[in-house]
């Protein structure tokens, strides 16, 4: 397949150098507080370093608490709309244990940690990822008045997934994760038209 | 970036080796249904060759009919469960271009063909991509015979693409679209047992 990209596009995607920075990727997250601190702590430092947007994810081992792997919204770093948070988290953890689903007998149960309720694109994703639990820190309205376009989510979207199993909290430290939405806006004028 | 992919997972995407024997890129494409042709072959080939999923995708420039890109399901092949066809072909038209976004005053309109209605996910990242036309080729329900769950997508979630702006167009050569999910229904256990 080496020759292939002499002629077309190829996609790369890696994670900025600070994530080891901000990421304990050895220690045992414990509660849904915990893991939720380190989902808003990635948001926060993308927007710190001027990475992205205000939007961080993390993919749990539900029961032992391990990190599998985290995203951040990476959209314009790498001119790719589909780089929300979420998606990268998916993407990153499938790609650490080898399956295109994190779903099946031979593997722990794994859930979604994002900073803010979910995109329908990532709604749509979070269904094929494999995760059988989503745990969300600011709400859709939160985002909406920074006009992030939440896009075609409704009630019965979520519905949709809990009858499939998917297990969906909200509001988890959704001030703390607000506030990464705010810190966004009052300085994204700096580090974008720098 | 370097270092960092010794120690995280780094996803890497280029298209199979066999995509400049059905695509013409040089062509330009006058109607919907030589768009859709080009689109559905794309969707064959995956199949015949054992790459992925019975769907294809393209992105073409509305009024030229200058193809873009191209995408086709790759989710098996690089263990990534967002990689479908429209996704594939959104990524690829971005990189090409240089863009997060391929609607932009300085851009022709693009638009998206599709093998087959886009489920949740891809309906999400249609929102983002930029092409203002969606032309979909076999039905949700042509795929749900064949037991691909398309996700939370609603009537509303159709008009709320269309309230932006996007012109949607449904069943073009819908039979030749299905003929490539019946094909992959009865050649894939051929294909994924072997």
């Amino acid at each position: 397949m080496t020759k292939n990209s002499d002629t077309h596009p190829a996609i790369h995607l890696e994670y900025p150098d600070w994530v080891d920075t901000v990421v304990d990727w050895e220690r045992r997250y414990a509660s849904d507080e915990e893991k939720m601190r380190l989902t808003i702590a990635v948001s926060r430092e993308n927007v710190v370093r001027g990475t992205g947007g205000p939007f961080g994810a993390a993919i749990f081992e539900r029961d032992s608490g391990r990190l599998v792997a985290v995203g951040m919204n990476s959209v314009v770093r790498f001119n790719n709309c589909a780089l929300h948070g979420e998606m990268v988290a998916f993407m990153m953890a499938q790609q650490r244990i080898g399956s295109f689903t994190l779903h099946s007998p031979n593997l722990p149960t794994h859930e979604l940690f994002t900073s803010c309720e979910p995109c329908a694109m990532c709604l749509g994703a979070t269904l094929w990822s494999g995760v059988r639990r989503v745990v969300c820190g600011a709400a859709r309205e939160d985002a909406s008045r920074l006009n992030f376009d939440e896009g075609p989510v409704f009630p019965e979207s979520y519905r949709y997934l809990e009858d499939r199993g998917i297990a969906i909290v909200h509001h988890v430290l959704r001030e703390d994760a607000r506030a990464v939405l705010e810190l966004y806006r009052t300085t994204s004028g700096k580090i974008y038209n720098g």
